[in-house]
């Protein structure tokens, strides 16, 4: 057990021209719009070896999200029954950590532009992670 | 841009075999051994979908992690040349969060068994997500 506050700082925001959650797709590859993370100048040297033409996954806070549910219609369709939220990608959820598998398009210093990603403007950034090859390509 | 804190609540707690950071393996798929997520009651609601037998996305705190490294010879190895943290998967970059894909192996209440997982016992669990099917099935 741990007794003091887990604390994430932001390493960048995302520059998106969707600003409006209801009319935002729920997942990048439905309709989701080409979007910029603006890094902080802190991390830097952490980003160096990003490369255009690649996919990686983004970590954000969803910071619109409600915290305090644990069980949702998915997709917001009221047709389906009530799923908990560790079975769906509600943004509504304990911790609304959200997970984005976009293609690097261009890196400009400490913009890196991505496609197809959901997030709204403004959002938070919270890690990049490549994504794993095969136990042989680590 | 946000001003208030972003404080992460654990829903619960990973108990496992692996005590010892330099003993545990790197990825998942590395010879990690089974271990148990053991969820706070208070998130009960949102886990009755989950089952044996499917994959799933944990995410946890990696809280034994430098948060001041952005630079690292991927997998600890000296003759790799050092390399940005958000391009690896080192646990030590800024918000250590961790990703892991587990199957389910059996659920007794608010404990699950999942197969595979190289977090260290104690670490806080954050989230888990389904891992999404292609568009058609959402």
């Amino acid at each position: 057990m741990i007794d003091t506050p887990l604390v994430l700082e932001p390493i960048g925001w995302v520059e998106s021209p969707l600003v409006d959650p209801d009319r935002a797709p729920l997942q990048g590859d439905e309709g989701a719009p080409d979007a910029w993370l603006v890094f902080d100048d802190r991390v830097s040297a952490g980003l160096s070896e990003l490369r255009a033409g690649t996919a990686v996954l983004v970590f954000t806070w969803l910071d619109r999200a409600r915290r305090d549910v644990l069980r949702v219609h998915p997709r917001g369709d009221e047709t389906r029954p009530e799923t908990g939220v560790f079975s769906t990608r509600s943004p509504d959820r304990p911790n609304p950590i959200g997970l984005h598998r976009v293609e690097i398009v261009a890196i400009d210093g400490l913009r890196v532009q991505v496609r197809n990603l959901e997030a709204l403007d403004g959002t938070p950034v919270l890690d990049v992670k490549p994504i794993l090859g095969g136990t042989g390509e680590r």
